[in-house]
């Protein structure tokens, strides 16, 4: 048996978001085997931890969920798996199952977190879920979450900020404009100068973070004779971890501030925080070096940041190319598998 | 009785778009009660002429239906009378109605075409469905149409032509913008274009059309986290009565010309087709005249256009102000349906 017959075992039971329970019994079944874990189930989340008395407490994560998807498409080609999940993130979950199963003489704790829908709106999270019930099992000193980065540490996550804006006009006849004010082309300024934002690049603990700012969605249009009084828009913003969402906003309020005017509305529709990357953290640099290559900075928003909330300074760290995510050509090599698994174990050991 | 009351009968028949059966039954049997008419029904349309054997034959033309809301809130107050309808167009067609049935000593013809489904989609219109099934009753050597234009001449209309546009993009994540290419931000680019624009105006027979170009709708996102790649807009350009529907759509195109790209679809949806403003026609000029004030072109799009294409030369000519049509406000007075029958009742005889 290859890793990838481990992997290909995972994907094989279909795990899309809210239908995890018969990956999480699967789990929690081959973790219940071993001695030396003690295993707890938490809904369709399952901890496995060792109980000994070390001072130090290393978690590694994973979600058990996939997006939407066929998993009877998955195959083993050569020297690679094929399928839904393989690279998000099944290959890593399947590495983390192998090393939490193998007995080993460890100078710290190691608590697995296997848990669900990732995937879909963050209130959903089994992460939270598990901090919410049973906050304990989450305690630790810092942690992996096994996401997909290539087998490099992607250190941290951007903030993501939704921003909805209201841009207001006057109804008029479309033969007679000038009795009105068109709030599409209002819209029209404001889209322009979002399409002029030169992404702010910033250094923290070695890795660049890159911001971004897009509009995501506009709307707008009462009948096609009448100047239209009301335009929407969505604007998403991907903000560095040196900033808050107060700063954040206030930044962007005053890049777009000209194209607002009086009885227009804007205002903040979501916001997932942002996590710096604790690459001063000696645990999270070791890993660095373990994996041979230079940290960067991760652009996608990720539980991370759910761990540096409840104060686990944590990385971004996985097998399986981090832009095959969501595709339809989700693969995973073995070679991949097999550095994320020696790099693991090399950290935990 | 004074002609208020007269556009009070008519103003209290509720006759909202497609439901004109009352209304037209109304002007049916009063018509019918004179001996000069000769009386046609068709559909909910009402058609009546002498039919001696001059050889100039006038034609006068109103619609019966209104905009939807309430009739039962008509009142007159000292000497004007406000309701749905009032101005446009039952105040006029009162004073239609008045002339028809006074018999008179005429050099030429008259034509009254009373028609249903003005307010709603060209296609249901009462005036096109005469054309259809009874195109002899709609021959005329010159028409009026008595929309509401305060007193004035409001020679021909501007065409209105409606152009579909589809911008595309490229999908990517919004960590990552620059693997895509938002087509919400080539929008806004167009929008930009289309708010630049300078109004062309023209002088065609002494009066004045000032072209016009609108946003009217806009749309398109995919997802918080995602650059679209799609985005759609509408435009409404409304295209003085010098140019073909070809023209204006050339004109439209060099001008939005650049922010197009390949893999665009720009397409005209609708096109209404201006009338000029035919003031070299005796008749016509003659009505300048006894208005005693200076025509100006029509802005909106009118059944000037519809005489126009059977080949009868047209104007808007009517009681109440433009500006008051289709609001909650509408009314019309005394004087003004006073002007409107002397004016008319002159030109008639």
């Amino acid at each position: 048996m290859s890793r990838l017959d481990d992997a290909l075992t995972l994907v094989a039971i279909d795990s899309v978001s809210r239908n995890e329970s018969t990956i999480a019994g699967f789990v929690e079944t081959q973790l219940r085997e071993n001695p030396h874990l003690e295993v707890e189930r938490v809904g369709d989340n399952v901890v496995a931890r060792t109980t000994g008395l070390r001072a130090l407490r290393l978690l590694v994560a994973g979600h058990l969920d996939t997006v939407p998807g066929d998993v009877t498409k998955a195959e083993i080609e050569t020297d690679q798996l094929r399928g839904l999940g393989a690279c998000d993130m099944k290959g890593s979950l399947s590495v983390m199952l192998e090393l939490a199963k193998r007995p080993a003489a460890r100078s710290h704790e190691v608590t697995w977190v296997f848990y669900a829908r990732e995937e879909i709106a963050r209130t959903e999270s089994g992460l939270l879920e598990i901090a919410q019930l049973r906050p304990d099992l989450l305690s630790a000193d810092v942690a992996i979450l096994a996401e997909p980065t290539g087998g490099v540490v992607e250190a941290g996550c951007q903030g993501s900020m939704r921003v909805n804006i209201e841009l207001a006009g006057k109804r008029a006849h479309t033969a007679r404009p000038f009795a009105g004010r068109n709030a599409l082309h209002r819209l029209g300024e404001l889209l322009y100068r979002v399409s002029t934002y030169e992404p702010r690049a910033v250094l923290i603990d070695g890795v660049e973070f890159t911001e971004q700012l897009q509009a995501v969605s506009v709307g707008g249009g009462v009948a096609p004779n009448v100047v239209p009084d009301l335009a929407n828009c969505v604007l998403n913003h991907r903000v560095a971890p040196d900033r808050t969402r107060g700063e954040a906003f206030t930044s962007l309020r005053s890049f777009i501030g000209d194209c607002l005017a009086d009885g227009d509305v804007i205002e903040v529709a979501d916001w997932a925080p942002a996590a710096r990357p604790s690459l001063d953290n000696e645990r999270l640099h070791s890993l660095v070096s373990l994996t041979g290559r230079p940290a960067r900075g991760k652009m996608g928003w990720t539980d991370v940041a759910t761990f540096s909330e409840i104060g686990v300074p944590a990385t971004n760290f996985g097998a399986g190319d981090p832009l095959l995510a969501h595709t339809s050509e989700e693969f995973v090599t073995e070679k991949e598998l097999d550095d994320f698994a020696r790099v693991l174990g090399e950290w935990l050991a």
